[in-house]
């Protein structure tokens, strides 16, 4: 059955979100244009102001709707301290664990060639001007633990080690209540070879 | 970490979509603002016109940009059958279904006497219009079959019946390559008292 043109184009944009497919993007038009009018309403006008006002943070790319992203503008944060993650929700994750107190660089992707992503689209530049402020001591490099995470972690280390600056890699291991029984061997492997003195 | 205002805006508004938690939602919205803010600009503006566009049948209530809804404007649809369906979704999959050439009557939603849904709310005055202008031969009731699904099916047969027209519901019983060992018994017990003679 042929939907009408107004509905395929929103049940088309809708598939433009991260996990919905085509079956999930028609139930949440008729969701929307059936029960939640006014939702719909609402998250168009949402989307279009997000797309007006939020930009990156031009430090530290972070997504924010000042020159300055929250963080960066917070002058209690250690400036000694950068941590480089992929993307904005892995800050978001890293600041809700707590505890580090230092400041962030987000690539907003991790090297893909193929896909024309080098350094100059993960903010290269940007990264090495913050080296060269010489405020940062020590660069902790958080990409994810895929296989082009650890390319973009291994391209940056040499960046910032020609520069004399520290700089680590987050700890690869176990997960907190995980079971051995159940943790592939690749994790293990770096769990044995990270161990640490008690 | 607090949101700045526009972005918490946007991941409330994403949460509005059915299945979407808050930890999708805030994915969604850095998905959009990060790398797809052409698909976010289109879906802000699909939403508006789909808004606009998109009204009920006059005759079922099916979602329509027109006056009359495609299958109600069928002159090749069987105007003597009537099926009965909550939603629009419904339409879709009995469509997709093949084989059936009536027409269809979209009641919106189910009998819900908590949330102040009755008859008047699911299209109880244009259900007897349709019936009394005399061309339904059969009503087949294909609500749910849930607990508010029978209800309303029970419901509707009444006022069918009063009528004098034929009413019928779909069947319920095992699906099609379902295994009997892994049916509910609701289902089984339902299966055998609706056994058909072969």
């Amino acid at each position: 059955m042929q939907h009408s043109p107004a509905l395929a184009a929103l049940i088309e944009a809708l598939r433009a979100l991260p996990g919905v497919g085509p079956k999930s993007a028609q139930r949440m038009a008729f969701h929307l244009l059936q029960d939640a009018r006014p939702a719909a309403q609402a998250l168009s006008g949402a989307l279009e102001r997000a797309l007006e006002r939020v930009n990156r943070c031009r430090q530290c790319r972070m997504l924010t709707e000042d020159e300055l992203c929250d963080i960066c503008a917070n002058a209690q944060r250690d400036p000694g301290l950068l941590c480089v993650v992929e993307s904005p929700a892995d800050v978001v994750a890293i600041e809700q664990s707590g505890g580090y107190r230092g400041r962030y660089f987000v690539l907003m992707g991790h090297l893909s060639p193929l896909d024309g992503i080098g350094p100059e689209q993960l903010g290269g530049a940007q990264f090495t001007a913050l080296l060269a402020a010489g405020q940062v001591r020590e660069v902790i490099l958080a990409t994810n633990s895929t296989v082009e995470g650890e390319a973009t972690a291994h391209f940056l280390a040499q960046l910032v080690r020609q520069r004399g600056i520290t700089v680590s890699r987050i700890a690869h291991g176990v997960p907190m209540g995980g079971e051995l029984e159940y943790i592939d061997g690749s994790t293990l492997a770096h769990a044995m070879t990270g161990r640490q003195p008690l």
